[in-house]
Order: C-alpha cells, then sequence, then structure tokens
C-alpha cells in the first residue's frame, strides 16, 4: 500500500464538527488490517533512525496509532490528555482555540530528563496541539527527536507553528 | 515480565475520580517499553487463537493498548466513543451508571457481518461499558470473539455482565 492508498481510506465528512468544516475520518483506514499495519510501519521507518525512547499521543485517536507505534518501535508510550483526565501530579501546556485557550497535562513523570520522545498525532492542522505538546516534552527535561502525523492539512500551515522541530506526515492535503 | 512484574508497574492513585475510589493508573506501565511490550504480547498469546478479524477498543485508554494489540494480529481496529465523538452514522448502546446512564457509539460500518472481533479495554470493573461494546458488536452483525482487559478488579464481580463471553484479564485484584 502507498500514502495515496492510505489516502483512499481517509473519509471526508462534511460540516463536522461544525457548519463548513471538512473532517478527515481516519476510522475506515484504521479498521482496514493493512492500512492499519501499512501506516504503523511507514511511521516507524521514519521515527526509528530518530532513535526516540517513548512516543507521547495526544487524547484520543492519537492513542489508537501512537500506541502500536511505540509497540513497534520498543519504545514506551505516553499520554498528553485534556484536564483532570490523569490522575497523577500533571505538568500543563496552554494552546490557543479560535476564541480562549485549552491546555494539555502529561503526567509530571511521563518523561525522564534526556529521553528521546516522538509526538505522534493522527491530524496536523493548526498545529497549536502539537506546539503544546512538543512544550511539554521540553518541561519534563524530554528531547523532541520528531513530530509524526498520519496527516497534514497545509492550506492551515501547521508546519509554521512547529519551526525548528522535524515535523513528517504520511498524507498531505 | 511476568503478570506480576507487570502488576508492580500499576500505580494506586487513592480518591481518583473522586473520594473513596482507588484508581489504578496504568501509565507507568505503558511508559515502560518492555512492559508494554509484553502486556502487547500476552494480550496477543490469548487472542490469536480466537482468530479475530478486528479489535473493538474503548475511548481512551482503550485505545493505547487496544490500536497495538490490533496491529501485532494484523488486525483492523474499531473505536467504540462517546456520543458526538464519531463523525459519521452512528449505532449506540446504553450502560448504567451509579446515578442514571451513558451511551457509546460505533460507526455504522464499522462492523461487517460476521466479522469476529476482541473487544478490549484496560480495566475490567462493574461490566457494564464492556457489556455495551459487546451489545454494539452485535448490532452490527459481528460476533465476540471474546473481551479483554490488562486488569480486572475482581471485587465488582464484573464478570458476571460478561456472562456468555470468553473473558481475560492479565492482572487480577
Amino acid at each position: 500500500m502507498t500514502p495515496q492508498d492510505l489516502m483512499r481510506l481517509v473519509r471526508d465528512v462534511p460540516d463536522f464538527p461544525k457548519p463548513g468544516i471538512v473532517f478527515k475520518d481516519i476510522m475506515p483506514l484504521l479498521s482496514n488490517a493493512d492500512a492499519l499495519r501499512e501506516t504503523v510501519d511507514l511511521l516507524a521507518d521514519w521515527a526509528a533512525p530518530r532513535e526516540p525512547d517513548l512516543i507521547l499521543g495526544a487524547e484520543a485517536r492519537g492513542f489508537i496509532t501512537g500506541g502500536a507505534l511505540a509497540c513497534k518501535l520498543g519504545c514506551g508510550f505516553v499520554a498528553a490528555r485534556k484536564p483532570g483526565k490523569l490522575p497523577w501530579r500533571t505538568v500543563s501546556a496552554k494552546y490557543a482555540l479560535e476564541y480562549g485557550y485549552d491546555v494539555l497535562e502529561l503526567h509530571a513523570d511521563a518523561i525522564s530528563a534526556g529521553q528521546r520522545v516522538i509526538v505522534h498525532d493522527d491530524v496536523l492542522a493548526t498545529g497549536g496541539t502539537a506546539r503544546a505538546k512538543c512544550e511539554l516534552v521540553e518541561q519534563l527535561g524530554g528531547e523532541v527527536a520528531g513530530v509524526a502525523f498520519i496527516i497534514s492539512l497545509e492550506f492551515l500551515e501547521g508546519r509554521k507553528r512547529l519551526e525548528g522541530y522535524d515535523v513528517y506526515s504520511l498524507v498531505q492535503y
């Protein structure tokens, strides 16, 4: 399977989560065994030479391929979650929304100083949450070894928010 | 690593999410590369002879090991989510809470008739959400090939709610 084959398994859902937005639904890709395996293999091919210790996945879709990627690479997995979801002590980072801001949290012991972390999510949109995840890694003394997505929506220019980081996506729109 | 080694990596967090509850935090287990791999390997050893086509993971922690398990077994992954999170047409199942009820959704095309599905989550507590997930599989004509957890809290008697299903957990409390 090529990235183009994978792209054909991403479903456009108009007007979700609100009118005017076309949502990229990766569920048909994930439920296809060959496509799921190929997606994780391609992410792993990119990530392996960056020698990560950990994969940081974001709630919630980033957990699915993030967990698989960690296993494939022989890394641990750490979860960035919305406030109040992680039970133990946390560090947090803010990111801007259209109006106002939101927060992501990480357990304070999730990353040790010097550990190399691949930040992963399913979709790169404006880059705001990915930037917050990189900040969480660095707050704990970790090093961002790369930022890997399945899909990037290039017209939203998320890469600009991630300048200075090594950014990869399998499929670009 | 034995299941007992894995158990030592599960952290007890008292009074989360509310006073009087001791939360089993699997994050230290997931962030340990050897423990994550062993967890997924043990789940896969149990699941493989049941010949699943799909792994159904529940939002959100069930996505992490669910995605890894699907990849390991060469299965697809389908996501059971809270209402309003899945963008396309859905089927739904109710489950009881202490007071009232909640709902889980699955995309209406997530499972084809006759597909064999392993229902997966991190923790078996009262069994209510796991039961709802089994119902979702069956609504779409799928067959529950087994129900696999990392942890089961046996004192909550969740297995009773799952009578008639093939239930497995790595670690029992």
